[in-house]
């Protein structure tokens, strides 16, 4: 999807959030906040809007000089998510149906997103976890993912946030096993999962882990690695973690099923949803909205 | 005060809005903004917030070609304020103590305010005015206010939008007639109240209506005119309508009454009050908020 006119106060915001995060200095936070503002008058509003999310964290990575400003938040996230794995582990096998209960935690696990407005805080992640089981989800097109995952042959799940990766874990060790790749960023980006983070939360033991090669939010296809793109059109199945992968996506010509929470009012609009909502979506055609206004 | 850097997204948002509110086209919407975030990247953080919207008004007035794009916006406040005079005066009329329900519903009229985020709806005028007499007001604060009024020799009122300005008028009918004047902006910014708009509301009927020469929102006073700065240092009581106001005056060393609804989190948090309260409140000493954090 196309970048949208609410996007660009966003961005800002955003970036503003992340500096807060990152416990950048005031000095520091001015500079690179009128930086990014000069940034976003040059945005091209017909890229997705991790387009611009990855030319901002591109100037905080450069101006704090820290190549993986997140990394500490990311693995205090693994830790979290963690210590919630008894539980969840527990849950999903006492469940009716285990795959559907882990496919559930897994966008349960979403809520641990940093590019986001109310950023993370311990409540929400409970919150988020307790509501797994009992959250209103598409059940129809849960079974069809279902069935899709019983015959698919290769399996490309596209990662998202750090943490999260952890409720990945257990969602996978429910797939058909031997069959599935898991993708992190080529290199940081926000709080998105990165290789180290993947074996930390465990993803070696149940996929092949790849990197996509690119430092974008979401998988903008342009610009990651030709290995990647191979691996993403040659998949049998394709499931992809959180909005900035919609966002990204969504525009495919190959099928991609989306498991995500709705947090901005754009993408609800784009889903026909509401925000808070959680979403299992095989890919839609590109729905592009008639107006801005 | 100062600008804060939740102040920064917070522009651009407004920016966007404002082209909404006045119908510009897409493309105009496109290249406005990126005029308004290559300013906002020069933000004066030592400024009040209304000095941005200064900027970014001459901005959306150069780039439309329009020297008051809120004027019909204006006439159909106006015109819905007018609506409500009847019931307003006879509520007022019947109050325990007309001069403070007067005042209340000068507090209740600045929800027409189209500066903000969830803009004007007939709704939220509705429910303020509804709220007028019932809503929790710093009642000691009101009737020190009260006895000021009773004895300052001349009063200077400083209006905030259209529409709002007939409330004010309803509230000056009951300060000790000939005192009082009311000031407007010397040129069109946002919806705020000029002559012509102070003219509709009636307010020539109960005051002297000045203009303060600037085209800022709220009152720079480094850059109204001479006349207007000496009659805000003269007048022996002043009334500041609206966040505006308070933003470009709470600093200066003269005696201000502030009368307003608190519409934004930086500003709550510098009144320690909630957004959504109703503030009557004399001249606070200039609080520096310890950090931006």
């Amino acid at each position: 999807m196309k970048t949208f006119f609410d996007c660009v106060p966003c961005f800002i915001r955003q970036a503003l959030d992340a500096l807060r995060m990152i416990e950048v200095s005031e000095e520091a936070t001015e500079r690179i906040l009128r930086l990014v503002l000069l940034a976003a008058a040059e945005v091209e509003m017909d890229q997705s809007p991790p387009a611009m999310g990855r030319v901002i964290h591109r100037i905080i990575r450069e101006e704090t000089g820290s190549s993986d400003p997140y990394r500490e938040i990311k693995a205090r996230s693994t830790r979290r998510a963690l210590d919630s794995v008894p539980v969840a582990e527990e849950r999903i096998a006492a469940a009716p149906n285990p795959l559907r209960a882990s496919i559930r935690f897994a966008i349960a696990g979403n809520v641990m997103d940093f590019a986001l407005p109310s950023h993370w805080d311990g409540d929400r992640v409970e919150r988020s976890l307790e509501a797994a089981l009992s959250k209103p989800l598409d059940e129809e097109a849960l079974a069809v993912l279902e069935q899709a995952l019983a015959e698919a042959s290769s399996i490309l799940v596209l990662g998202d946030n750090a943490g999260e990766a952890v409720f990945d874990r257990l969602m996978i060790e429910r797939f058909p096993p031997g069959k599935t790749t898991y993708a992190v960023k080529g290199s940081p980006v926000i709080n998105d999962v990165v290789r180290e983070d993947a074996l930390a939360a465990g993803l070696d033991r149940v996929a092949e882990i790849v990197d996509n090669g690119s430092d974008a939010p979401g998988t903008i296809l342009d610009i990651c690695s030709p290995q990647f793109r191979r691996r993403f059109q040659d998949a049998d199945l394709v499931i992809a973690k959180g909005q900035a992968n919609y966002e990204t996506l969504c525009g495919q010509s190959r099928p991609v099923w989306f498991l995500t929470q709705v947090k901005c009012p754009v993408i609800a609009r784009d889903l026909k949803a509401e925000v808070g909502d959680w979403i299992v979506s095989p890919r839609q055609p590109e729905v592009e909205l008639a107006e801005q206004g």
